[in-house]
């Protein structure tokens, strides 16, 4: 294996890269194809070879993934980031448990979505087939590496990866384990393929490889999503930029809303379901606020808020004055936006004018308010009494989640395996003809 | 109104251009804020006076329309192509009629499309609500003007229209009745908004406007569709080029693999479900060719065929031999391209190679072949001993179609008014939060 740490564009000059990148993704089509026609049996089964050669290559693994780690902590990556890196036997048990769990959930595929006999005899009925081909752009996280085969294998797709350069060992090594497992149970190896080796311009072919790859799904931070919306001609699937709210209404149970604040910002901070704002209507504000403030400013919450709540805050400690970088990004840390609001007009304007459109939630008791908020937002989840933190695939009783849409089109919130899927009509005759 | 008949690109800087379509964007996600807790009730009203104020226009719209009519007859439109863009009283009542069919429909908005009660307690479901504000880019067909502001109120989606310049007299008149007809029903004028007058800048703007357009559907030829994919940073449904395959396999029924053959061709060739090409099966080519090739030649229609269909051609007057264009592209005119093939391997492998995805059909009894064909193929569509001309919204009971999805994301096949909706998840709790 070689030891080279940087991408090698430089090696492979645009034409190689591109019909590369094409043999890929033809090869992955032509998987595709087996992949398919897969029964339920047959998919768990590989998914359970998977995960068995996973673990029977933990030393394997481990070693690669040393050499990503030791060349990233000298290259400077902060500790917080070669965690999210490392691997431990441990986690390679966890990683190969959810292929397992993957094998228990129920198959997408064939299932017949809608189905009638029309007047005139013609027997029609949709039925759920794979997407075909699954590109999937991400970070330095080897695990999703493996989620991903998983899901594609499950849902019936192939799937071409391209994670991130930090961990490119680790990820050659754990396709390969997957590649060798997949070629035992005699599946196709281009089922799961790595164009890491292509590094930035690989990935660039694969966004224009429209007609062979079916979706790209870029996971990670904000810049790589917009990256591949704005570059990719083949349809995307927008994930995970939150920039969640927490409205208590005047009708609040102020101790619930108290318990709701903390758990949506302080549960799991650095994830895309966490809060960022909280917004508080001005009849309670006197009460709610400096009960919430201690309890946030004791976890550890740093306070950015407007001049009005400010005012509750400043037995607490020093507080920021928030500004419009406040209301408009996603701290994904123990930070909070604090405004008191007149209303919920004002709420409501706020998170129109802020909001990412993944997660919001109401505190309140009034039906009306609560009325409104649900009918009058354009987020894909919205929460009455109840932490944002609840916006995840396996909370809403999705089994896997192949993560958080927060675009309108094809699927928005969490996405199970059914997002990667389409369907196909069948038409049933006997000779008809129209007239 | 203005008789000039160019784009006004020329006019209108690119930084007025920008401006000016950021505004009607934002005006029209104002509008769909409106649009989106309308009742059906309200909607079908609504739809009924806007069928009513158009007739009452008939003589004001057709004044419009002549003008149009007698620039692009100067400037040398095709008469097929003048002909689907002239209105007359009558074709004024049936576009007329295709809104009160609207409001005959099923409100897709409000559908609880899943729903459950977690082991947790917490109340979840998913319901259907509008995409917001969908973009329509299409031909100089001002039929296309009403039908998109029709469908775009009954799903509760605020609009905004790129008509072909050659329809752009007809398309304000069209435009100015509806939104006084909207502004009398005190609903907002800005649910249905024009960008001609910013000429293709304004599209391109459109295309821009990621964020505040939530879909763009393009309908018209293949060059408008592969610019607005190529070109828009919104979300797109592409819709319509239909490279469609009719397979008569040994086992066939060959009396209906003719009427089929023939229907598919012939019916409507102008169309997107209209057949482009047929394999024959090389078992029943001597028997089954002879007698299709009569019909076809008949019936007008120029036969492009391989050397082995050529054989059973030579004594139905002159046939063309086919080329890779034949294979590849679409007549949409009496023309069809046919093939000998050795067996279903061949007629998969040939449909897998030159097919658009958009609808197959096979002519079989052995129920092997129809298993291979409906499972192995990559198409929105597969007819079995039927016309292809059944992948159609209104014959597979839709009601109004908006287009035919030959993408495999969000919508496939043909799209009732449901494509133009997405859904919100809303999670009931009592304080509930994530341990």
């Amino acid at each position: 294996m070689s030891t080279e740490t940087t991408e090698t564009t430089e090696n492979t000059g645009p034409v190689d890269t591109a019909a590369a990148i094409t043999r890929i993704a033809v090869a992955a089509k032509e998987a595709s194809r087996r992949l398919a026609r897969l029964t339920r049996a047959e998919k768990d089964d590989a998914l359970e070879a998977l995960a068995a050669a996973l673990v029977a290559a933990t030393a394997r693994i481990i070693e690669a993934n040393d050499r990503d780690v030791e060349r990233e902590r000298a290259a400077g990556m902060s500790e917080s980031m070669l965690d999210r890196l490392a691997l431990t036997p441990a986690r390679i048990e966890t990683i190969a448990g959810a292929l397992r769990e993957l094998a228990a959930l129920p198959d997408p595929v064939g299932e017949v979505v809608s189905g009638q006999r029309l007047p005139n005899g013609l027997r029609i009925r949709q039925v759920r087939v794979p997407l075909g081909v699954v590109g999937m752009i991400y970070e330095a996280r080897p695990n999703v590496t493996v989620d991903a085969a998983g899901l594609a294998l499950k849902s019936g797709n192939a799937v071409i990866l391209r994670g991130g350069s930090a961990a490119q060992q680790s990820n050659v090594a754990i396709v390969d384990v997957l590649g060798d497992a997949l070629t035992e149970l005699g599946l196709p190896r281009t089922a799961v393929q790595s164009i890491d080796a292509y590094g930035r311009a690989g990935a660039s072919e694969l966004m224009r490889a429209r007609g062979l790859v079916d979706v790209l799904i870029p996971r990670g931070g904000a810049g790589l999503i917009q990256t591949v919306i704005t570059d990719s001609l083949v349809p995307v699937i927008e994930t995970g930029t939150g920039n969640c709210h927490v409205y208590v209404d005047a009708s609040a149970d102020l101790d619930q809303a108290v318990a709701i604040a903390m758990n949506s910002k302080t549960h799991r901070p650095s994830v895309c379901n966490a809060a960022e704002t909280l917004l508080v209507h001005a009849d309670v504000a006197a009460e709610f606020l400096p009960r919430v403030l201690t309890d946030l400013s004791r976890a550890g919450v740093g306070i950015h808020a407007d001049a009005r709540a400010a005012e509750y805050a400043s037995s607490h400690g020093p507080v920021d004055v928030a500004t419009e970088a406040d209301w408009a990004g996603e701290y994904l840390s123990l930070d909070l936006a604090v405004k008191v609001v007149g209303g919920i007009d004002e709420a409501l304007e706020h998170i129109r004018t802020y909001s990412s459109g993944h997660t919001e939630a109401i505190c309140a008791t009034d039906v009306r308010a609560i009325g409104r908020f649900t009918t009058e937002l354009d987020s894909a989840a919205i929460m009455v009494n109840a932490s944002t933190r609840f916006t995840d695939g396996g909370e809403l009783g999705l089994g896997a989640e192949i993560g958080i849409s927060t675009q309108k089109l094809h699927a928005r919130g969490p996405m199970g395996l059914e997002a990667l899927t389409t369907s196909t009509w069948i038409v049933e005759g006997e000779g008809h003809i129209r007239a």
